[in-house]
């Protein structure tokens, strides 16, 4: 009885993303581009404290014992950049995106325009969606946050950061569309890079910000459509000067 | 000697002026664009107690003496739309231009794109930025407001309406669109009637909203250059379905 209960659920869970994905399909109408549903993810980040402990090329399977820093820190090092979790990894730039797809399961799509379709619109702060997106033969890391900047004020913050230097990501230019109702909202910017902590993109404000009564107007039952397209920065200098 | 002083004063007025003039061409850098300074307005609104004045076609100089609603309201009148003051003033539709002209000295301006200068953006809330914009055969009004949503936290919000009817404003889009520093911020919606009231507007959160953090990003010395367009409805959706 328990197992086609959860048959049962599991085919309703299946239908509920496949009308998901038809709807951002039909909200954006743009043939060809790759929609992918995005779940929240409620951030752990600031539950364990927070330690360095080096790793390179290969990945550990369970979450290695805390050392404290050492005196003498490699600066070629960086931090584990996924901003769900207080997670101590630390290693090279190249090999972030194995360990984001690996150990944190941030799932990862190929194509110039994705539509990104952000579910459970209404789950409490602090809460994430993440996924990484692969174009221009660069990753980028996007992430829609919803957090209380200003105490029972929840705000949702998009960015999208270069897996890569900020040098690496000047040449680059990021564009997050809303598209609902006969409205519209674009936020085009450079991508920072995650050498930067996504905290501080977000603390500054230099990202797309919507109060939760813009967001209602654009989600559609719940979920929230994004489109994203990426561009090398002289497409975007060119359109400036125009 | 008081004299020279306030030449002096009026000529460096005029320099600061021609200079604002020409930084928001640089940052829009669009040839024939028509680029307005607008000057902030603290926001009287709250201080003296509405009361309905009947008035048609023919403006009066000072301020009618109040009186209180009639039984029987004529359902053709339009209470005045100007944003910044608790005006007694009450009217039909075609006479709020020469309304808002005459008794509030708002500026109006022709063209299909122009670009408004919002200066002195640091002055704290409540303050309203405002202009009529004549296009495509009718006049709009544009509002840009600095409030205080929630206590302590200052955002700016700016909606374009039209001085008509909402069945009028249907055929239209408005776009909004700050460009800064490699950083774009685009809003486009059908503009709202100004039969409604602009406070419901803001506090529906259906217009553009910037966090102070935001617009400083977008401001260039304390001034922010909004550049507008409008289209008639046609253009948007066509877009929509590309």
């Amino acid at each position: 009885m328990l197992f086609f209960t959860q048959c049962f659920g599991a085919v309703l869970d299946l239908i509920h993303l496949r009308f998901q994905h038809y709807k951002a399909k039909r909200v954006f109408s743009a043939a060809g581009q790759l929609v992918c549903v995005v779940n929240p993810t409620h951030s752990l980040k600031y539950a364990p404290t927070r330690c360095a402990v080096t790793q390179t090329s290969t990945e550990q399977g369970g979450l290695p014992p805390c050392h404290h820093h050492e005196a003498v820190h490699d600066p070629q090092l960086v931090p584990c950049t996924c901003p769900l979790f207080s997670c101590p990894w630390e290693g090279h730039l190249e090999v972030v995106v194995s360990h984001l797809r690996q150990t944190h399961r941030i799932n990862i799509l190929q194509g110039a325009e994705i539509v990104f379709l952000a579910t459970d619109m209404h789950l409490p702060a602090p809460t994430d969606w993440i996924i990484m997106h692969s174009c221009l033969g660069h990753q980028f890391l996007l992430v829609l946050r919803k957090q209380e900047k200003y105490k029972g004020h929840p705000q949702f913050f998009a960015t999208m950061m270069l897996i890569g230097t900020q040098t690496q990501a000047d040449n680059f230019t990021y564009r997050l569309e809303l598209n609902r109702n006969q409205r519209r909202l674009k936020w085009e910017a450079t991508p920072r890079s995650v050498l930067e902590c996504v905290d501080s993109v977000i603390s500054d404000g230099d990202c797309l910000v919507l109060n939760t009564s813009l967001a209602q107007l654009f989600a559609d039952n719940g979920s929230l459509a994004i489109g994203i397209a990426i561009t090398t920065s002289k497409v975007h200098n060119s359109e400036a000067e125009i």
